[in-house]
């Protein structure tokens, strides 16, 4: 898809997934889709980049020192826990030269989740974070996720970083959301590809912008047609077209 | 995980994936974990990067550029098809500054497939690449990727991009296999996250990293460790001292 040229109010972000889990293939990253639906639905944000990354703490300062030049917002996953290969929080300290060491409210916390006979010194490192640190509350398991400048540290469990999503809401400057239609159509691209590039070129300046996806459904292979705006009313206008566009040819629409 | 230091042989490479879809939180990528698994195990090739990126061209010749750089193969997915979206060949074409146009072989491979009455503008575009690239063949849709220098190109599609790996190998050096070996303990992370540093500081010299990953499994909750090395022996031995670590503190063993 071409770039989507209206910049107002436009917020881009970046995901930083910090694991040698994901990248070896051993786990399946599941939250990029999920921040990234979140962001855009409940905070206008959009993401346009995103890296991972192993568990290497020169590998963490490079990418946050780029990573949050180049975008409002950097959201990392993973590496916040209590083992030895949980270098996040050391390695955005490190990044941003400031001290790395316990948050008061975050130990505080956490003492009163475990109780003090059990806050043994595992725990204990889930308390430690970048001096000047804020917290995102979790909902689920106490330790905290947090911000540092504008970047934003959550943890790399999926079911422990979608609870914890409605506490970023504080934390973020709101932009303007995406919005997204989708037409299904019974056909195979390079049928339909001189009319979605007529199609694309007629809407480019109307901030459209129209990708095409091959599916292979119950046995028939189709193409769902995606259309993503920050402007209702040539989304709508947008779809009509393809859709006449599909009559027009004789392409069963999918329903 | 801390850095392996064995270079022996030792092949790195990074994923570029192409596309809006993945980025918005659409479509989840299945293809980062395929590719990074099946290298390692045919190929003794690591992944040590992956960026997710838009069908942006100028994002495109950046990211190939800085990526075929810092490693010995660059692995892209996505926008080899027939769309006015599909930009990835004509945006590597840029990004090493070579030609644009027709592969002879492509050309008569996709021609034959289709037949010549039915290939049309679309299709033809599928023949297009970098000039000087060579052909990896696809046995179920007959669109071939391309290698031009260390970047592999590869389709978005899962099913599609799996069924080419196999003709992958022929374009690519054989490296060290890393080999895994895991032991999941009925414990909590901090309870076990001295013991685990102990045990990693050993091994670090004899190559094994250690890495830790809390599971809920049945309400049940757990930790995986996983250990990584190119060196078997070492794996067995570590392997070894978790499980005596792990009987030691009364630490039931998940079979």
């Amino acid at each position: 898809m071409p770039i989507i040229k209206n910049k107002k109010k436009k917020i881009n972000a970046a995901i930083l997934i910090i694991g040698n889990e994901i990248l070896s293939g051993r786990t399946q990253d599941l939250n990029v889709s999920f921040i990234s639906n979140w962001l855009n639905v409940h905070c206008g944000i959009s993401i346009l980049e995103v890296r991972i990354i192993p568990d290497i703490e020169k590998k963490i300062i490079f990418n946050i020192r780029d990573l949050s030049k180049k975008f409002k917002y950097v959201f990392t996953t993973g590496g916040i826990g209590p083992t030895h290969d949980d270098i996040t929080a050391l390695s955005i300290s490190k990044a941003f030269n400031v001290k790395y060491g316990f948050n008061n409210e975050a130990y505080s916390l956490l003492e009163k989740y475990y109780g003090k006979n059990n806050f043994n010194e595992g725990r204990k490192k889930m308390a430690k974070m970048p001096y000047g640190s804020s917290l995102i509350y979790n909902p689920s398991s106490a330790a905290p996720g947090f911000k540092i400048k504008n970047v934003l540290c959550l943890p790399g469990v999926p079911s422990i970083l979608k609870s914890m999503a409605g506490s970023l809401k504080k934390h973020l400057t709101k932009g303007r959301t995406m919005i997204e239609k989708s037409i299904s159509l019974y056909t195979v691209e390079s049928n339909i590809s001189l009319e979605l590039e007529r199609i694309q070129k007629k809407y480019i300046k109307k901030d459209v912008s129209i990708g095409s996806y091959p599916f292979f459904r119950l046995g028939k292979v189709g193409v769902s047609v995606v259309l993503r705006s920050y402007n209702n009313l040539s989304l709508v206008n947008c779809h009509n077209d393809i859709k006449n566009m599909a009559v027009f040819k004789k392409i069963k629409i999918f329903k």
